[in-house]
C-alpha cells in the first residue's frame, strides 16, 4: 500500500478520555473510531490487525480438527428460555423486539444455539467427536464500557463447542483446546498463562482462563514465575493423541497460577519465595467443560454403542479476537507507540522515502516496494511529502516491526537502512539484501 | 476434509416450506439452518461458500483501489437523525434501546456512519479520491422474510462509499464500481446485467442494479438479448483510466436493459423484435451516485485547491454477499441438486471411495487426497461406509463441479473416473492424470 493512497488518520494529540496505552495508541494510530459507548469502527489499519488475528485463530482451530460455521448475531429468546438463561443473564443481555413483537436478543455467546443445531442433526455417537466453532460479533451491554476495544460492548469472539460421548472424551477436547490456544497466542507474540478460574454464567466444573500479564489488566493474578518461561515452540503435536495432549496441559498447568477468583493463599505460600509473583492480567480466552448442563435441558441426546440414548458431554471455548488487538498493544509498546509482533503486524515493513521527488529515492523505493510484494510481503510505502521527522514519528506510532529508510546519502553508497522497531538498531544494506533479510525474518509468518 | 470427520447434515426429504430451488437445496445440502424467521446459521458447507464469495468480493474491491475497514452492526440513532433517515426509514429498521435507554439501531446500510468517519478525519481534497468499503452483517426487518437467504432479515453485504471532489470524479468512481462488479460476478460464474433502476431510500440520480436472470427472481426485467452475450473476460483494465473504464460501462449499458421500475415501452419497442426479452431477475448488487445528499446535511466538507470548503460528492455501492449464495444456486442447478461454478465451490472435488476397507481403494483415495491438497486444491473425501448410490446422491446434491470415483474395477486397470457435475460426462484416467487435470481446470480460481 502507498500511504498517499491509504486512509491512515493519525492524531497528533493524545485523546483525553483514553486511560490506557492500547486505547490511546489505537485512537492515535487511526485504528479505530468510537461510534457509541463501547462500539467502534475498525479503520483500515485496525481492520488489518483484526483480520490477521482472526486468521491465526482459524488456522489453529482447523489444525486441531475443529470445524468452522457461522451463527447469526441475533437469536430468538425462546432458545434461551429452554436453558433457563433468558431470565438469569441480567442487564448485560441486549434484548430486542422485532416488528412482530417477538423477543430476540443480540447473542452474548452461543451455547443454546449450537446445542439446537446439534440436536437437530446428530443422533448417533458415530458422528462424534465433533467440535464446531465460529468467529462472530457478540454484544454485552456493559454498564460502563471502557479501555477501548478491551471492554467494548460489540466485540468479536471465537467461540467453539465440543460434543463428546463420554466425560473422558470431553476432557480430551478441553485439553485439545488448551493446547491449540497456547499455540494461537504464541503465534501472536503473546505469553498467555492458563489459570484455574471460576465458571460464572457459562457453568461447569473445569475452566481455565488465559491471561496476558500487563499492569493495566483487570484481573489480579498470583503465579509462580516459572510459568512465564514455558514455551510451546515449534514442537509437533498430534491432537488425536490423548496422552500427548494431556502431557502438554500438565506442563503448562502444574505450576501455581490463579486469578483472585480461585486464589489459595496456602498453596501460593508453598511456592519458593523468590518465585512468587502477584500482578495484573488481561483475560484473552477461557475454556470450559460443563458436561450435560445444556444437553440435558435441551434434549441433545445421542445413541451410544449400546443403543441407549444419552445426553452429550459438552464444553465451550472462547478467544476474544477484538480484545486481543488491545491486549497485544498493552504487552508490546513504548512511549513512542505500538510495537507489533511479526505474527500480527498490519504491514510487514514500512518503506520511508526520505526525499520524494528525488529520482534515485523514488526509483529505489518503488523497486523495493515491488520486490517485497513479489516475495509475498505486505509493505507500506510512505510516499507522502511530509517532513522526515513526521514520517519517522508515524512509523514509530503505528509500530511496524521493520522500517527501511531510503535516503539520498545512503543511496550514494548503494545502501538503505533497515531498522528494528523493537530494538531501534539499524544496519546499512543494499536494497536487495534488505529485501532478502526481511523475507527470512518473516518466514513462518506468511 | 474427510467426510467421516465433517459436519454435513444432508436431508433426504424436501423441506415443506421452501418454495424455491436455492432454499430447498441449501436446507437439503446442510448449508443453512433457520434459527428464526429470516435468520440463519451457516452450517460448515454454507459457510465455506459464503467465505469464497466474500473473498472474491474483497479481491476485486482491492484491485479497484478500494480500502477495506469494518463498521459495527449497531449504530447510534443520532447519526440517522442528522440525515433525516431515522424517521423516514420505516418499520424495516430494527430499533433498539440499550440498558441506558439510548436509541440504537441495527444498521441496514452505512451512509451516515461512513460520512461521520470521513468528516472526522478528512479535511483536504489532497486526500481524495477515496473509496472505503466493508463487508458486514446488516439487518432489515422484512415483514415477510422468504426464499431462504435470498430475502432474509440478517444478511451479509458489501457496501462501499466513494468520496470525490467533483461530480466528474464521483461518476468515475461509479463507473469503476460498475466494472469491478462485472468482474466480481463473472468470477462467480454469473451473468449479472446492469440495469438502470430507481434509487429508493438511498436517494440520488444515477443508479444501476445488477440482475441475475432466473425464473424465481422478484424483479420484472426487460432487455435486449444481446446483453446476455457480453463478457468482460480476462481483459486488463486500468481502473485509473477514466476513459477506458467509461468505455467498458458503455459497452455493458448501451443495449436496453431495465427493471419494471424504469421500464420504457417506447424504447423497448425499438429493439428488433427477435431480440426483445422479458423475464425475472434477482438483484445481487446496486450502485448509486447521490452527490451531496449526505455530505451537505452532515457537514462532510473538504477544502478544494482554491481554498474554498465544499461538500464532497459521494456514492454508495452494494453487493449482497449472502444473497449471492442463493442467486448462484438459482442460476445453476438441476433436479439432482446444486451445480457450483468453479469460482465459488465449497470443495474443488469430491473423491468417492466406492469400497471403504478395500486396501487398493483406501490407498488410492488417500494418495489422491494428499496429492490434491499438495496442488493447493481443497478435496472432500467420502470415506464413509454409505452405499455407492447414497454417496453419488450426496455428491450430486452438494454440487461439487468434479467427482473422482475410486472403485476396485477401475483400479484393476489402474484408472479412476473423473466426472463433471455439469455435463455428467466421465473419463477414465490414472490417478496422477486426474489430479493434474483438476489442477489445470482450477488454474485462475486458486
Amino acid at each position: 500500500m502507498r500511504l498517499s493512497r491509504y486512509f491512515l488518520p493519525v492524531l497528533k494529540e493524545t485523546p483525553a478520555d483514553a486511560q490506557i496505552a492500547s486505547h490511546r495508541y489505537m485512537l492515535r494510530a487511526g485504528m479505530i473510531r468510537q461510534q457509541a459507548a463501547g462500539i467502534y469502527s475498525w479503520l483500515p489499519l485496525g481492520y488489518k490487525v483484526l483480520k490477521r488475528i482472526e486468521q491465526i485463530v482459524h488456522e489453529e482451530q482447523e489444525r486441531a480438527g475443529h470445524i468452522p460455521l457461522l451463527m447469526p448475531t441475533l437469536q430468538p429468546a425462546d432458545l434461551w428460555r429452554e436453558s433457563g438463561r433468558y431470565d438469569d443473564y441480567g442487564a448485560e443481555m441486549l434484548r430486542i423486539q422485532d416488528r412482530h413483537e417477538r423477543d430476540m436478543l443480540y447473542g452474548p455467546t452461543n451455547e443454546e444455539m449450537i446445542t439446537d443445531i446439534f440436536r437437530a442433526h446428530v443422533a448417533s455417537y458415530k458422528s462424534l467427536p465433533l467440535t464446531l466453532y465460529h468467529i462472530q460479533w457478540k454484544f454485552r451491554d456493559e454498564i460502563r464500557p471502557r479501555f477501548g476495544v478491551m471492554r467494548g460492548r460489540e466485540f468479536y469472539m471465537k467461540d467453539g463447542y465440543n460434543f463428546d460421548l463420554t466425560k473422558e472424551d470431553a476432557l480430551h477436547a478441553y485439553n485439545r483446546h488448551m493446547v491449540s490456544y497456547l499455540r494461537t497466542y504464541e503465534r501472536m507474540g503473546l505469553t498467555a498463562i492458563p489459570m484455574r478460574a471460576d465458571s460464572g454464567p457459562i457453568g461447569g466444573d473445569d475452566t481455565h482462563e488465559f491471561l496476558v500479564l500487563a499492569p493495566t489488566g483487570e484481573s489480579d493474578v498470583f503465579y509462580d514465575a516459572g510459568v512465564t518461561e514455558l514455551k510451546l515452540g515449534n514442537r509437533e503435536i498430534d491432537y488425536a493423541d490423548h496422552a500427548a495432549v494431556k502431557g502438554v496441559c500438565e506442563e503448562f498447568t502444574s505450576l501455581y497460577a490463579r486469578t483472585d477468583e480461585t486464589h489459595d493463599e496456602a498453596l501460593y505460600g508453598e511456592i519458593p519465595e523468590e518465585r512468587r509473583r502477584q500482578g495484573k492480567g488481561i483475560e484473552v480466552g477461557q475454556i470450559f467443560y460443563f458436561g450435560t448442563k445444556y444437553s440435558d435441558p435441551m434434549g441433545a441426546m445421542v445413541q451410544g454403542p449400546d443403543g441407549q440414548k444419552v445426553p452429550v458431554h459438552m464444553g465451550s471455548h472462547g478467544i476474544g479476537v477484538s480484545r486481543l488487538v488491545g491486549a497485544i498493544i498493552e504487552a508490546s509498546h513504548d512511549d513512542k507507540g505500538i510495537i507489533w509482533p511479526e505474527g500480527v503486524t498490519p504491514f510487514h515493513v514500512g518503506i520511508v522515502n526520505m526525499r520524494v521527488g528525488d529520482a534515485a529515492c523514488d526509483q529505489t523505493s518503488e523497486a523495493l516496494y515491488g520486490t517485497l510484494k513479489t516475495l509475498g510481503l505486505d509493505p507500506l510505502l510512505d510516499d507522502t511529502d511530509e517532513r522526515a521527522g513526521a514520517k519517522f514519528a508515524t512509523q514509530d506510532l503505528i509500530g511496524l516491526p521493520w522500517r527501511i529508510t531510503v535516503g539520498p546519502r545512503g543511496l550514494a553508497n548503494g545502501v538503505v537502512e533497515l531498522t528494528s522497531r523493537r530494538t531501534g538498531e539499524s544496519e546499512e544494506l543494499s536494497p536487495e539484501a534488505a529485501a532478502a533479510k526481511l523475507a527470512a525474518l518473516y518466514e513462518g509468518h506468511l
